[in-house]
């Protein structure tokens, strides 16, 4: 696999706005870039649109929706009516997968937290379905599990996504998230076509921050090759996003940042 | 489930003594002590035995032996001289557990590094059973896989548990450790006699400290009743351990922190 096939994940390069993304996977020679709404929503839809079309970079995915256990009807609706637009917007951005942030407890319950997940996602998959966009949840790493997502493992997430059916809802596996898992090899190969993407980051130890704290591909623990393998074999042949909240790389030059990861890249997983 | 079941893990009151924990618990009505070793060995073993005989507090376990995976030889030797050791002492205590916090990545490899910590075990046990102690395998959140447990979900404790007679090692569930894993209630109902223990603690929102951070029942997030129930279910009948690494618990006065978590014990889990 080489450049062409790597996306670059839109938040690797915070400080980069959606001109300054595109323009900088151009340069590299990355052939995807993974969006982020507040992005999107600063250029503006249709300029993005257009920027994305005449540059030739393709888009693989839209981040993100979910965020669905809410603690009153009005909140319930608001996360609804978002959720529908950022259906709408992957669809128009011309990306067929949404990627979901499931949202962490409602009311320190963390059982009807996951119902709610449950329910959101099935009034949501119809919606998507209707306009070619599949639903995309991401499994967060039990980390998270009060504040940002109660789905915490890619077993989970399959249990949620085979309710639906395959053109609808899928998984997201990212590496920072899932590398920990006894069972991730065995739960990959089982979800075959529902794996949607695959993005790499690396688990630094010392975790130096909690939810800024992800690595650079081999600044630390992660072996990728295996993960990597794996989602091959389960048959998904999408661009591998590369996704690294981390804020001393926001702090870099965007260009820098760029070819390391593209060489990092090279280096160990592709 | 009155004070009397309950018991007081050494960590809780980190600024305590033996000697001062002991009497702390005397004065609270606690029945059991969860031993550390570090504070046994300041106290001297034998001082140990005889002040918890006079005061007539049981030894409900012993933290910790495990540590198993090693990049060297030398230091394969020095881990099993010391989890001997630590058999030696639990033995000496009158205590039949000995919690096993199993260690995080050797060489960065997390495969050969969980095949360590079975290797650990097997050498261990049979020489922990002829001691009439049993291995209580903990599974650490996966927040502390790289550093502190390769084994961090309770069904992956129990299938490395389940290869040895349940007289030589069972689990340990911590509500902290597990309370985020969607299969936990059924994990706990199929690990059944191998349960040697309960500990409690909650986890905060936002976490304070990544390994300092964990709360006071009742802080947070937790729901303990649902897990209390289901280790009765399992058939588990030992007394429930208190177990929070917090430094602002650590700074409080011990009786204040004593009296707090067993008010909050009685209100929350018992």
């Amino acid at each position: 696999m080489d450049a062409a096939q790597l996306s670059l994940n839109q938040i690797t390069t915070r400080g980069w706005s959606l001109p300054e993304a595109v323009d900088g996977c151009v340069q590299a020679g990355i052939g995807w870039i993974g969006l982020w709404r507040d992005k999107v929503a600063e250029t503006g839809l249709e300029e993005s649109v257009r920027l994305l079309r005449d540059a030739g970079v393709g888009v693989s995915s839209l981040c993100r929706g979910g965020f669905f256990p809410a603690e009153s009807a009005d909140e319930r609706r608001r996360v609804r009516a978002d959720n529908r637009r950022a259906v709408d917007e992957a669809a128009a951005l011309g990306t067929d997968v949404l990627v979901l942030v499931c949202g962490g407890l409602a009311d320190g319950d963390v059982t009807r937290s996951r119902e709610m997940v449950a329910e959101g996602i099935a009034e949501l998959a119809p919606y998507a379905g209707e306009r070619s966009v599949k639903l995309a949840i991401e499994p967060l790493h039990p980390l998270f599990c009060a504040d940002r997502s109660v789905i915490v493992t890619l077993a989970q997430a399959l249990d949620l996504a085979e309710r639906f059916p395959a053109d609808q809802v899928g998984v997201v596996v990212d590496t920072f998230h899932v590398w920990w898992d006894p069972t991730v090899e065995a739960d990959i190969a089982r979800a075959g076509e529902r794996i949607l993407s695959l993005q790499v980051g690396d688990w630094l130890d010392p975790l130096p921050d909690l939810l800024l704290g992800r690595g650079m591909m081999g600044d630390r623990v992660i072996d990728f090759r295996p993960l990597r393998a794996a989602v091959e074999r389960a048959g998904c042949t999408e661009p591998v996003g590369v996704k690294i909240f981390n804020r001393a790389i926001w702090d870099r030059p965007g260009e820098e940042v760029v070819r390391e990861l593209r060489d990092r890249f090279a280096d160990l997983i592709a």
